[in-house]
């Protein structure tokens, strides 16, 4: 039908349009009649312009065949901190609510020339740089936060607004969403996708990400950003399958792990019991005790990177910003840069020694926030168990799966090292597939 | 003379501005007619245009005294690879021939909000990736390179067209402008100042900068984008000096010795007797061993990161860009991430040990340049020299003061640890004026 459109995956539109049994246009007007519909309860967006939605599906659907890319028809919401020279960019922020750039991201450029149909641009806290929320709501409960800072991309995608969704990372803004909205995130390696053209926090620790409601759609998105891995060739990328019998797992409960609560505490063991269930070893790992401290060393390092950052937002008028922007600027909470380099370097030399520990394994499960989603809209929530990966710049997946005391969704991490962004994403493909059929959640119900 | 008035550095038109002794649009114009005379042979702008300059002066020369800031109207040259809203970014790319972002970069926001006059955009190499020249020629020898890639900027500098200009490093392309030009070239310390709305090439080495005829004038740079050492309070910065007498000086050769000319080897050893002779102590330092393959984990990171940076202007017409990007993208040097990261981690591993080799003296030697600038415009030079430190993050100042065989200049620079900015400053001003008195090269000649 016509009007379920909608509920279709990225992989499944770029099918139907390429076998010519959608247009576009029909496409476009059923996602336009679910946000139509959506809206006034979820306020995912920041920017949408169904006009401009319409006239773009109208110009793909001309574009001839031969000249259409991997992903042509496919709806792609834009988190609102991403440059987009035909929609305006404001990161939730007054400064820039009539002066909004005109060009485009590297990775809007790379998605334009795939064929992407970009809907509009999603909401976000400041900047990506606070957890104060916008006014999106969770599409699950909107008596609670969709998390944050991509808030908008995670509740699009989890409300079947979009398919996929472009967000970003510096310290837990894509896996906090991707678990509190019950859909996939995918936090790629530390640089290995562009982030011109994404507002800037830390140089460090900024990550540009993926929501999908599938590790189909994940795959496709990472194909278009040519991500690969030393072992793969890309032509045999996707037929390389993962067994999860017999395959050697860990969980690593992480030195916040005070901080889990019964969702997440209850998530990570049902996930535990499934694998082994599936034929799986799963060992507990713990990081080494000199690593104690990445939690701190990551706090230490965006506030004294983000003292640079936000410069010339304070100098065009420190009155609209945040309070903790201004703090970072004024470097209130007394960060020598001798204490910056500390963490700066601390975090360095701790990213070989855990791949090391990371790369015994097909991934390591680790939380991916406190546990569901909390009541109220204004605060998004802890982002505790994600900066350390952040951090650590390895590429991790969100996979849900599980629901908490309240029925809302809770999702478990999966991680790898650096660069096993493709692998990452193979065996969670097949985790994800347990999860779903076991776990009590499904993305797509 | 009004019509000399372009021979000011920053610091003497910020006070002449100041106490009413001239109007912007007088500077302006005495900028516009050395332009005019001089372009036809030094060709240092990308974009210029005097009607706008003019415009912008006199809506300077407005601006109420209370409402002024440290740069007001002051002539700045901004590199073409850095956003500004009110002219062209072209990159030296035809993909931007007709598509300028509209958008200001953050150092550019805290440039005009200072109320710096913003003259135009200065040359590049294509990206500020390549060695291959623009148009632009050393405005002391037309036939040879102001090297590269900040070449407009440094030849601009150099030849009274601007007091100031905004570079960026990601291999060599501040400090060796600098040398070739025989004018001050600062690179401060990675991250020190927001490098937002700059074209990306390496988020690890890429590094924004300041030219300038002397260190007074990079001082009110750094005042400006608040450069600040953990042992500086701002408002006595500029009142604490520095003595070279009985300070303690190295000199390191560097691993890449062997690339040095007699101009580099002569500036360097006369370099060390002027210190000498002021009663300063000189050592001669090494690198360890262990880092002599530092400059190939410079380039092995530069290839990687260079491989994400351009895949958007690779799909978006890889026959309009340089082969050297074109063979980024597409891995011709087939760098496995297993080796991007061993370089990447052994880069990170040596700074902190650099910076307590560097941290016993007032300021480390090193050469800035293989030799002077060599002959044609087609190549815009050798950055051995320079990459080490670019790796490093490490603070580094040109100073000029020498010449070569032929008569042209040559600098060497100074190095400190990072976030010693301006502490290097501070140095560089004392050892500045010992070379120009007695070196043989004065940059306001």
């Amino acid at each position: 039908m016509a009007n379920e459109l909608y509920r279709l995956t990225a992989s499944e539109v770029a099918a139907k349009v390429r076998s010519g049994q959608v247009t576009i246009e029909e496409y476009a007007r059923s996602l336009l009649s679910r946000i139509e519909a959506r809206d006034p309860v979820v306020k995912a967006w920041a920017y949408l312009d169904p006009e401009r939605v319409l006239a773009e599906a109208r110009r793909l659907d001309q574009v001839p065949p031969e000249e259409r890319g991997p992903l042509h028809g496919v709806a792609i919401g834009v988190k609102d901190v991403i440059y987009t020279k035909d929609m305006p960019t404001q990161f939730n922020s007054p400064l820039y609510a009539h002066d909004a750039p005109h060009v485009d991201a590297a990775s809007i450029i790379i998605l334009r020339r795939a064929g992407a149909l970009l809907v509009g641009k999603t909401t976000t806290t400041e900047f990506a740089a606070t957890t104060r929320g916008p006014a999106t709501t969770n599409p699950h409960d909107p008596s609670r936060t969709p998390g944050g800072s991509s808030a908008g991309s995670g509740a699009a995608v989890a409300d079947f607004q979009c398919p996929v969704a472009l967000g970003t990372q510096t310290g837990g803004s894509m896996i906090r969403p991707g678990s509190f909205n019950g859909v996939y995130a995918f936090k790629p390696t530390w640089g290995a996708v562009s982030r011109e053209g994404q507002k800037m926090y830390s140089l460090t620790f900024d990550t540009l990400g993926v929501f999908a409601r599938g590790v189909a759609d994940l795959e496709l998105m990472a194909h278009v950003f040519a991500l690969e891995d030393d072992d793969d060739n890309e032509a045999t990328t996707t037929a390389t399958d993962f067994q999860v019998q017999g395959a050697r797992f860990a969980v690593c409960k992480t030195m916040v792990w005070p901080h889990a609560g019964p969702g997440t505490v209850g998530a990570l063991e049902r996930a535990v019991e499934l694998l082994r269930a599936q034929g799986a070893n799963v060992e507990e790992i713990s990081f080494p005790e000199s690593l104690a401290d990445l939690p701190k060393w990551h706090a230490t390092v965006l506030d004294a990177e983000g003292r640079a950052a936000f410069l010339s937002e304070y100098r065009a008028g420190k009155d609209s910003i945040a309070d903790l922007l201004v703090g970072h600027v004024e470097n209130r909470g007394k960060t020598s840069h001798a204490e910056h380099l500390k963490a700066f370097d601390s975090i360095a030399a701790a990213r070989p020694m855990v791949d090391a520990m990371l790369g015994k394994y097909a991934a390591v499960l680790v939380p991916s926030v406190p546990d569901e989603a909390p009541e109220g809209i204004e605060w998004t929530g802890n982002a505790a168990f994600n900066v350390i990966w952040t951090a650590l710049h390895t590429p991790v997946v969100n996979v849900p799966g599980f629901k908490g005391e309240r029925g809302m969704p809770v999702g478990v991490s999966l991680v790898a090292p650096r660069y096993r962004d493709r692998h990452l994403l193979r065996v969670s493909k097949q985790v994800g597939e347990i999860f779903e059929a076991e776990g009590g959640w499904k993305p797509s119900n």
